[in-house]
């Protein structure tokens, strides 16, 4: 028996193209892994009708709907007043809602305004959903086959709700049988040579195998059946991570959850119990900013000079440079690590996205000195963040004894 | 009179959330640019039932609408399957397509399968739309009320079909008359407040107004119809903008487009030829990394011994510790212009989500000292995020002559 699920969100600004809806890819991996089969994604505007009338087909034909948006304190918010006209369930004020909002407000010592007081008021018969990264609460009220789930539009606030609330709330009202997530988790490779890597491996049938690409990483997503033998679980994933190599920066869903980069670094760095500085050029600040409220970051320095001294030096040089950069922080910090970046290329050079140039990391450490190259292209933004990304990753590959 | 549209994507990738829909917004803007009404975006999976339904709801409300995907060679795209036993067209060979996708498969010098056969096939009565970025021509068909584009999910090929062939072919087709998009864009204060303040204005019946909260800026979208009066326009914008007061840092789509707040700087700091140095704390690197690639930015420094030394000394002090930081920065660089951030919280306040703490900036300029307070509450990403933009905006404030 296939328990179908909707996705619907609402927005102008989804309906008129100024957001991509990526609340919906979101929230239909989470229900696919959790054992629900997701049949379909709408999404309407700020239109009473239209809303009362998708809200009115959904609950004839899906088990389950989760629909963002809508919930905010302005008159172009219309979800919970849809729902009350679509559903006939009167709107009524919920004063623990009241009082969660009031508290937002009073934490932050701004005023509420009346419009916020809307937010406080859900159909009949539904049940509050707490919200505490935000100031709309969401509900869920079941209507004739479907139960329906209501949240903020605002990802932030509607991932933190699905993870801490509503996930516990489906394992208890439906019987769905989740399969295994197992995702690998890289840096450093491309989608298709990833694929390249993985095409010699025969695969069972009991797993279903898919490629995402973040800005920061790579995913190889592996789901298994419910049934599947733990024992064949492992024996494949190992295969695959022993073909992708030392890209891997860590494994999901195997033995617990090992987290992004920088929470891989994190951990390895306080076990290993070292502190860091930094030199950033290409990164601008970004590897510092990805690294926020880590007690063992102790500074991070940009200077535009450094790259103008260094732009026209050959690359066989750049260890030198680097090198005499490190040692200098390490003087004036008192740092185990120091990780200094430059790249070969010039203003021009790092605007167009056509053009590329190569990027120059290097880590000093108390066993010696590591460093790295690699040829970044693309636009500025993509150019920052791969340094950012590349540069860490020297650490990560140090930290985990990786080859470099 | 409206003339509605709708977007309708297929794919089992696209449902199951392996893929975020992008080509929806994409589509979205453009029409909408044009003067269309877009009224829903809906997305199945590979399932005929679900196809055929989806296509007669979309036929019998919408005027206009554009499909992607489901056009491929494989068994799962059944998207002309579908359209021909849902509208009773049944298929035909188009010899042309036939003809254009063998040159395809010989240009490349790749044999070409049975499967790529069927994509020559058409519902009876549709006109073929040429794809010279793929293998997969689409077609357009008239049902009921509704033209249906059908064109591949690919978005490269979907893109560049749209601009050549079907943008032309829509404007013959339809009367439509674009709009004006106007956009407030603000900081420094929520979309609560923003309506509050924007209550008391009458708006006329040709302007649609509406709000989105973006992790950097809250933006007031105006959308005002075709034939609005340009005198009507300019003195509504005007109001409004100068009700939210000095929160709105640009205005686009009435006299060009500013930008968001880092490009509204980085305009005046050119023309006002000034440079500056930065030192962060509460942001971390992320305030420099926002102003990636500007040659005004000289320096940015981040030291985690600043915020020890300085978190339990009384806010009171802060000026005078954050003058003294400016000075020797401007000593040693040189610049025109200091920024220096200071926050009044302990590590535990700025990693709990629900402990807030109080930002302090200071700028340092040619003509004297301007700072700012702001109590920033959050996750440690948010307040990171709000920290780099409060501070940002005191430089912004600076630069338009706002208030402070």
């Amino acid at each position: 028996m296939q328990t179908i699920a909707e996705i619907f969100s609402q927005g102008e600004e989804i309906v008129s193209g100024q957001t991509v809806d990526t609340n919906a890819a979101w929230l239909s991996q989470k229900l696919v892994q959790m054992g629900f089969v997701v049949k379909r994604h709408s999404a309407v505007g700020d239109n009473l009708t239209d809303l009362k009338n998708l809200l009115q087909d959904i609950s004839l034909r899906a088990d389950l709907c989760i629909c963002t948006g809508g919930l905010g304190p302005t008159i172009d918010d219309l979800t919970a007043q849809a729902v009350a006209e679509s559903f006939s369930k009167p709107l009524q004020l919920d004063t623990v809602a009241l009082e969660q909002i009031t508290q937002y407000f009073s934490y932050r010592k701004r005023e509420m305004v009346d419009s916020n007081r809307k937010q406080a008021f859900f159909p009949q018969g539904a049940l509050r959903i707490d919200n505490e990264w935000g100031t709309a609460p969401g509900f869920s009220v079941q209507h004739n086959r479907c139960w329906f789930v209501f949240v903020p539009g605002v990802p932030y606030e509607m991932k933190h709700m699905f993870d801490a609330h509503i996930a516990k709330q489906l394992t208890q009202r439906f019987s769905v049988q989740p399969g295994q997530l197992i995702t690998l988790r890289s840096v450093g490779i491309g989608e298709a040579d990833l694929q390249e890597k993985l095409n010699t491996t025969a695969l069972p049938d009991s797993v279903q195998l898919s490629f995402r690409a973040a800005v920061d990483e790579v995913q190889t997503k592996l789901i298994f059946l419910a049934d599947a033998e733990q024992e064949l679980v492992r024996k494949t994933v190992n295969q695959l991570a022993e073909n992708i190599g030392d890209y891997i920066f860590a494994i999901d869903g195997l033995d617990g959850h090992q987290g992004d980069l920088v929470e891989v670094i994190s951990k390895l760095m306080q076990q290993q119990k070292y502190n860091l500085s930094i030199q950033e050029t290409a990164s601008q600040g970004l590897m510092a900013a990805k690294c926020i409220a880590q007690s063992w970051l102790i500074s991070s320095v940009y200077k535009q000079s450094l790259q103008q001294q260094t732009e026209n030096q050959p690359i066989a040089e750049y260890k030198d440079i680097a090198l005499g950069i490190a040692q200098n922080i390490q003087q004036q910090d008192g740092t185990d690590l120091v990780l200094v970046q430059l790249y070969a290329g010039n203003a021009e050079q790092f605007q167009q996205k056509e053009l590329s140039f190569i990027l120059f990391s290097l880590l000093l450490t108390p066993a010696g000195v590591v460093h790295s190259q690699r040829s970044i292209v693309g636009s500025k933004a993509r150019k920052q963040n791969q340094a950012a990304i590349y540069s860490l990753d020297l650490l990560r590959r140090f930290l985990q004894n990786k080859t470099l």
